[in-house]
């Protein structure tokens, strides 16, 4: 079958047709695959940017792909809550095995890093015409999401950063007089997929969310703004208009894009990271420690996924859908075949919000 | 203007044009109703079962309704989250405004008691034709669920109940190994709008859900059943189909219907009691105790709900509107004009799940 | 060696020469007893009333004993954080070694029943003048402790009790205006050692406490509850010095004793039951129901420890040793050589508090 | 009265003869002060390198000190908690009576930063021979502490540092197989009171405590460190015995302290910043970004206490005073009267861990 495979280590990318050979075993499902997103993630794999990628044991390439979306073709012996037809998005990571948050299902907060990654680290990914996974591992999908679902593996990582956020801010009452969070101001910094998603997220959960990036919004970042009831600031000309906030969350990695802004926190706050870049640097302040001390402000990094997550990543999808079904839609913003993944791949489509390959 | 209106602790209750006068303040938004849905405890009072209602201070009558929907027709000086056509459901209990709770708008866990409730006690309710009201106890509905959204304060009990649920359980383990609650048997016992809504809801988080009810579904409820995955018991007939459980969700109110369901309950699992009625007895055991106690069992009541709740209510509409709009448009059976409130809450509709007042 | 032993099935006990070959395995550690408590569980197994006890596999009688405390002899390969003349509390429940909580050391909420319980279910108590077990399921005991730390176990299951007790309270704010509990009621049923427990620990987190018992107090009953500042209220003739009480701990096991105290109990209270007898029958009526429903009542079960509460119990003793030194004294009312150990078994001494054998 | 005062602005300090006329209100209670502790927050305003210390309004002057003792004189009508001859101590902070934190006695969360201090912001201070407070801010000590209660305020607020810690990391399971926190490594930077209290809390509470400054123990810290189990390790000449960590208490406040063990920092790992300082300057990589993010890396800065924290500190004075009575006799390196204030304010005393004005 076609599959778009990378070597580890070499720069580039390939549709070549594979002969993986699996058998249906108990337990197992065998997956049509109907669309597979693309991210930054895979695009650093191929331009050699990512370094931790590793081809699954025995194997010498990477199948690529951890954004997937299927149909079930067939079913293996025990299978209980999937049957033939259905919609299915696999989870990213399996766990180790050996720590108890792998235990739990939890792998997501793997300690021991020893899990592996559809399409990143040590297991073939999802850029294939078809491939057999674990039904526990198998997120059903409603039908009425079929066009969208695509979108559940990045949403799924946002939905466990806002859950892990909403738990830590526990420590103390966070919501406001009347229960929401309609007093708090969330900032998200950067305005790609996953920004969006933080955004749409934030302000559906009552949040006043605004949205900062140097650079003025592009049309469609400025319809979905003004569609969610956000604000989108351009930081390098409006960064007066950032109001004192409650919430940062940075998607851009850059820590000269947040670290300025910290000065913006309230009492109580959080900042969120979301995003990674290398090569940077950045000079931080005691006065600023001092600042986090005084205020018992919060700071977290966030990755990966659970299985709980992708079901309520397809639950915003659902909202999303019934609210803002034109966002879902221009948030894809192409679909290619499989033979095009190489050049969507190797350079970033101009206006991209998010590309996936359409089998 | 029309109103429908009861005098506590006289059967009966009657439409008439009453004169309210209610200025807009500071703060405050003028609604014309949409739709008010008529519930058991409307019914109660009409009846006189329910003895804890009362009017508003200086009055002698009470309009009832807590199930509100409407359309912003005035804002005040100084709202900012409303504006004239926005649809909005107001929150039915109003704090003590001296206990915590309250203080965090969490009246739904007031601890003086000395809270109002629109309809019910001690507030004019939403059965009239149009209504003034603070902008921090009004809910805004998404434009989408406008006809469905009368159904939003309904749902925020449930939603309330079931956020406490999920709660209470972190005392423990409770999720499942791949992080789900896809290993979870919930039972819930009786098949009203309440009950059809803790099923959604639990199927929707992934439990295996059953509905239990003492006769065979009506052809609505066997299709709501089946088309969200859900198995009905008679448990008149079928009493060895129900499963071991992990959750009962009582909302008949009837000790006779759940006690002895407790036999089923699984090490670690709850009980939630959210129904009542008056004049029942029931025999319990030292044995019954013993279980609860050596399987470390959790019982809790539940009641009203916040605008938090609300807020999530309307999500849960939202995703139900996108995976089964048939259910929702099924439940509500029938709109009536004002004029036939009184039959329909004197009597309640054969085959109704939820009748509602269309304005 | 001298053991404790039982068949169970069998009425009665003995003091017997057992031999039991142990042998050191890695990661073991060689305990000589000190001390070990005699609690209700262990008569009721002497005396048959307790039906759920059997003995380890492979073995036709049970050495009894759960509540152990002794001195390290002999470390095995591997073991790191013992060493000899360590004082030690063993743990006494084993995990299923399936279930979430069991793999997570919680097998306190074991949800497969499948574990053992030393000198209870399927594995040999510390009635013994020695006794072979993993260092993971040990206690480290500090030295000034030793003369009460065989009150550990029991105290484990209370500290268990309470933590919970404090977590699902998180459902709503429960702490006072001043962030501590001084503004809580609570009532405990019982005031044998585990009802003088209860009353000691919720003393120390400023509960203000009342025992209920049915008879006027023993005169180290009322030493203890002077002390402590806690009320002892003679239920059968003092009844309306009952306060409204926000928490009922109930440890007698008769419905009978609880269930009309909770017309007492306020909005967002708890009724815990930690205490079991057997052939008790209650009536409750459908207003009890209401009462709980429409004040967000919890009642809860509590049963067994884990280590981490076994490590907080040596902590309470610590506190208790040092502000009420002569009360732990107290509580110990005889020690025992292990020839009387059947004596004391088949029947409860006079004004026994906790009686021990010394080993 | 004899009063320690400063005036904010103005470097120095002096002991003067006060006439604070206050009279006994209702609720309030008078306190003749038997110990004032002396931290760097105090020499800070001293040495006028605190420029947030202000009076209270209406004086030009501020009696210093926060960390008080003292013994109930006289109690005002309606005092119920406290008599004549009952140790207590002050709660520093009071709250701003607005935000929702303050109404819920969690001052040291207050959202507004409009609380004000004693001894420090707008309040007068525990440094003068007597003071008038609410019943509901002071802290009923056990007789047995009197000796070590007035170490309570800086232990309070190490105690909620280690409470919220404990919260946050319910994120995830961060307990280990045996349900306690025996796998975990704890780092903490620097050696004073304040760290020493946090490694005796860890110690505790079963971590594998370690001690880092960057110069070998002095005789004291030594002797701590081997008491409760702790190992010190000098940082610049022992980094490589510095231990993969679980987590890094900062007592510093140098970023050139602990910025570089972040690379020791493990998966589920948290960085706690405790500590102050003034000036300092340190680089950050977007490297060390990308851990905090792949690893899900938590920060956060805590600072101050509540009345909740200051009862549990009493608890861990009890702990310790029965575990370790000479760590707790060694903390207190000097008492000295009140006319050798201003020379211990002025220069810390060479081997200091804490030096108290005995009155």
């Amino acid at each position: 079958m076609k599959a778009v495979i990378v070597f580890p280590g070499k720069i580039g990318v390939e549709v070549r047709d594979v002969d993986i050979r699996e058998s249906l075993e108990k337990g197992q499902v065998k997956i049509k695959s109907l669309f597979t997103g693309i991210c930054g993630t895979d695009r650093g794999i191929v331009n050699g940017k990512i370094t931790f990628a590793y081809p699954q044991k025995g194997l010498d390439f990477l199948i690529l792909g951890h954004e997937g979306l299927g149909r079930v073709e067939e079913v293996g012996e025990g299978v209980k809550t999937l049957k033939k037809g259905d919609y299915v998005v696999p989870v990213v990571r399996r766990g180790c095995g050996v720590c108890l948050n792998c235990k739990l299902g939890r792998q997501d907060f793997c300690e021991t890093g020893k899990f592996v990654e559809a399409g990143i680290r040590g297991k073939n990914g999802f850029m294939r015409e078809e491939f057999i996974d674990e039904e526990i591992w198998l997120v059903k999908v409603p039908g009425s999401l079929k066009d969208f679902a695509v979108l559940t593996e990045p949403l799924s990582n946002v939905v466990k950063t806002i859950d892990e956020l909403l738990f830590v801010q526990k420590r103390m009452v966070w919501t406001c007089e009347d229960s929401t969070f309609g007093c708090r101001n969330a900032v998200i910094i950067g305005s790609g997929p996953i920004g969006i998603f933080f955004s749409m997220l934030l302000s559906t959960l009552d949040f006043n969310t605004y949205i900062v990036n140097k650079r003025d919004p592009y049309p469609t970042e400025a319809y979905v703004a003004e569609k969610i009831g956000a604000t989108f600031i351009n930081s390098s000309k409006e960064r007066d208009k950032i109001p004192e906030v409650d919430l940062i969350v940075d998607t851009s990695g850059y820590p000269s894009a947040f670290i300025p802004l910290m000065s913006k926190m309230k009492h109580n706050s959080v900042l969120v990271l979301f995003g990674t870049v290398e090569g940077e640097k950045a000079e931080i302040t005691s006065d600023l420690i001092t600042s986090v001390v005084e205020k018992n402000i919060l700071i977290f990094g966030s990755v990966n996924a659970s299985k709980r997550d992708f079901e309520e990543a397809l639950r915003y999808l659902s909202i999303w859908k019934d609210r803002y079904p034109d966002i879902l839609e221009k948030m894809i913003t192409s679909k290619v075949p499989v033979e095009k993944a190489p050049e969507v791949l190797l350079r970033k489509p101009i206006g991209e919000i998010k590309t996936v390959i359409q089998w």
